[in-house]
């Protein structure tokens, strides 16, 4: 070890810091700084992923304002290299509604900021970060703020605004706001310039817009890259997935401390009516069962419920059957849509299996797990599996081995199915697993949305589905390997009788005719026998 | 499909919304609400984790407070069992510097409030989010506000606060502050009911305080788990590391949109004196150098920069040759102890190695690596590598999967060093490996400090310990391969040289003194060629 250099002599003298001297450096941290310090968290971990997470960021928000519309979304995608390999500037320009002037600042220039944290929908957006996180990034970077032009109507003005962030404060600095002339009667365009890197293949921004064309077939996107790239992926359908309708949250998993504070906060006047109406799935008889099993009094004013008696409701409400939360807060993509798109995407696959499963509940969020698999035919036989994850229709491209669909994968015993693994691996074969969690709110592992969070509940739906599409599997491959096995015993049938017949002509003296039938039933009564096995 | 239903319906027509009908969803969310539904973030997934993550970040918060103020380390860690397997009591006292009655509600009451977030040190804490974030999950599950006694001297009283936070706002709520009797001269201690669920072996609190420990020889440590399990990790020394000293950033980890700020922050006068004290490793020739490639006089104020200019500013920065960052914020455990860790956690193994990388730089923050590894002996053969993963000399346990040490692991051909390896898997053979990342500023995967983030630098690093640990490794394994051979070849040669013996005996009609002298002369020739092979 060296000896310690006159600086940490200085270090230790000024140790026994009393709690005084410790107290001076307290500190509030903004959120802002917290993020820009910490931007891996948010998908900014170095200038590649940095340049896909702020094209998926604004794709996302294009796509959600679409929906929430009833816009069928055309989103065009601009890539343009100000200095190449290290800095960007992208351009993202969507149909959807725009965004009326006074919302600007906040949903570009304020993390945690939004209109969906608070209510249980599927969305691609939940957090009111992805956006404004991205605009600082560039920010940090560049120097430079974003720029945003939206329109709310054709018989409104087109408006530019710069958009920067006080991250000291976490608050929006908005400048140059002007009227432009746009072509589009509504909409919103973001700019975002960037330190980045541009590249193709892998987890590039082309593979995501791909991805994202797979599961949502509604969408027209047209991209351009800075190399020249032109891509237009046309929607295959002009019909909008089923609109989530927004849901109350489901008592099974609602915990104390939120139990008490919505008793505190709700407009109700009774518990019994505090139960019907803030919950999802509680009729007239769940309620009174549950006010019975607490020994708690329907008409009681939910203000009035103590602590110990808010600690009886949820004991309570564990032991009161329930219907599972309303399924209206999400939608799927569909088993046969879901088929559709591997085969369009995986085209020289020789089987496809799907699996929508039934929604399923954790924490009290309904989610739906969708599985489908592509096997065989040309696809690598070598190499390990290839999984395609979606969560809410975004493909996740980066921490595969954070997420529970590559750990329940991983844990599935895929011998079973007939395929090879390595202990800890995924399978090795000619296989694609796409799997979609779509849920009213995804437990993603970081603010990058990139992974998903272990729930034991998830992991069930997961596994369950892909033992469904495994058994499928199963058979095609136990099928394909016999039909191997007779096509060999067919072609040793084909091969040696010939010879026999020859053998039996000489032996027997028979005619060539004679010869020709024997050896036509001698194959026909083998043939027989080889089916038959 | 199933058919549209009503509510659907409704929802179809609600659609078209304008920009106007979506602004008023919109909303702020506090950083509170936040971290309150996304708790998996925090580390508060399932029962079974949030006990450990609870315990976890108090004892860090524990460690970090008596190691700033010069004392060594006394934790007692006490887990009660309130209803068991759902609701526990968990209490962590130190001998710390204790803390001011001014700063309790904040440290303990509001996220993001701390006093690492803003310096460059080694430190276990560096959000400024975990031990509220504790205190909030145990609210939100037993609706019980935390507890804390503290006392910060021997002639002042101890006083007991109870800290709750109010999540809407993000600020503490105190109640019952009152005076008690404490035997402690001075110290923290801290009480937290929550939901969770006690376990014992992997991931568990037991295990956190073993390995806690090896990281940590100076602590003592006392735990007493609700089952009634007693545990003394004693200190093996009363020194304390070295105390890691607070340094400035490093000019190449610095972004345009930074340096922009820093250079409008500023006290100093000139952009040359900037340089130079806001910076580290920038003497009078750096910042002249800088200066010149930027074009900027070094006497220009600071605050009048332009945009353009530190641009250039940044360009220059990185043409410049500069000292790598101060290693004096960083403080590793040392290869000579991390070999005493090794050896007394894991005395069953044979060969022991360790690596301390020299410092380097992420993003301008200073970091170190270590190694180590213990293999052979009795560890078991046919299971995967076990794999230690501290930063900061505090053990992540959980989300392997996610972690840069994992998969730079994995990535890493252990086939070179004579062990077993599957594609996308650790190698299999009686392996532990012990990565430590010490650094200034760790880039963790989420909030609940799990997992390292990818970052190439810190990949490297790791990846040149684990090569330089390998190759001794290569070297032991080939060698007692080698052994192996020749202990097979000696017990050939002493199973068949008296067989041999006896059948010239009988050939020659030899004595047996002639027999016996015949056999040791053999034997003799036969182990020099042995050894010569």
């Amino acid at each position: 070890m060296a000896p310690p250099t006159a600086a940490r002599m200085k270090a230790r003298a000024r140790r026994g810091q009393s709690a005084e001297a410790l107290a001076t450096k307290q500190r509030e941290i903004s959120i802002s700084e917290f993020f820009s310090k910490n931007r891996h968290l948010l998908g900014f971990d170095n200038r590649r992923k940095a340049l896909l997470t702020a094209v998926k960021e604004a794709v996302d928000n294009a796509l959600d304002a679409c929906e929430e519309a009833g816009v069928a979304p055309d989103v065009r995608i601009e890539i343009e290299a100000m200095r190449k390999d290290e800095r960007y500037r992208i351009a993202v320009e969507d149909n959807g509604p725009g965004i009326v002037p006074a919302q600007v600042p906040k949903i570009f220039g304020q993390l945690l900021y939004g209109s969906r944290f608070h209510t249980l929908k599927q969305a691609r957006g939940q957090q009111g970060i992805g956006i404004s996180a991205a605009g600082m990034y560039g920010q940090l970077t560049t120097g430079k703020p974003m720029v945003i032009v939206s329109r709310t109507g054709p018989r409104r003005p087109a408006l530019r605004y710069q958009v920067a962030i006080d991250t000291a404060r976490n608050r929006p600095e908005v400048t140059g706001e002007k009227e432009v002339a746009w072509d589009r009667p509504h909409g919103t365009r973001v700019e975002i310039e960037l330190e980045g890197r541009y590249h193709r293949g892998r987890q590039s921004v082309e593979e995501y817009l791909k991805q994202t064309s797979i599961a949502n077939p509604h969408v027209d996107i047209r991209y351009r890259g800075p190399d020249g790239t032109e891509m237009h992926l046309e929607r295959v359908t002009t019909e909008l997935p089923e609109a989530p309708l927004e849901i109350k949250p489901h008592p099974h998993g609602v915990e104390l401390g939120r139990l008490i504070k919505m008793l505190k906060e709700t407009r109700a006047r009774t518990l019994g009516s505090f139960l019907r109406t803030d919950f999802s799935r509680v009729g007239e008889k769940a309620a009174a069962a549950i006010c019975a099993a607490a020994g708690l009094e329907p008409a009681s004013r939910p203000g009035r419920i103590a602590r110990t008696e808010a600690d009886r409701l949820i004991e309570a409400i564990r032991t009161v059957k329930l219907m599972a939360p309303a399924p209206s807060g999400i939608v799927p993509i569909g088993e046969a849509l879901l088929l559709r798109s591997l085969k369009s995407e995986i085209p020289e696959a020789a089987f496809y299996t799907a699996c929508t499963r039934s929604p399923a509940v954790y924490r009290g969020n309904p989610f739906q797990i969708e599985v489908g698999l592509a096997y065989g035919g040309a696809l690598a036989a070598d190499d390990l599996a290839r999984v395609l994850r979606f969560a809410n229709r975004v493909p996740l491209l980066h921490q595969p081995g954070a997420c529970l669909i590559t750990r329940t994968l991983v844990a599935t015993d895929w011998k079973h199915y007939g395929l090879a693994q390595a202990r800890g691996a995924l399978p090795t074969g000619p296989l694609v697993v796409l799997v979609h969690l779509a849920s009213v709110w995804v437990p993603f592992t970081s603010e990058s949305k990139e992974a998903i969070a272990d729930y034991t509940e998830i992991q069930r739906e997961i596994r369950l589905a892909v033992q469904e599409c495994g058994r499928r599997l199963r058979l095609f491959v136990s099928r394909r390997r016999r039909a191997a096995d007779a096509e060999k015993k067919r072609s040793y049938i084909e091969k040696y009788i010939p010879h026999i017949g020859q053998a039996l002509q000489d032996i027997l003296a028979l005619s060539a005719a004679d010869r020709d039938r024997t050896i036509r039933d001698l194959s026909a009564i083998l043939e027989k026998s080889r089916k038959m096995d």
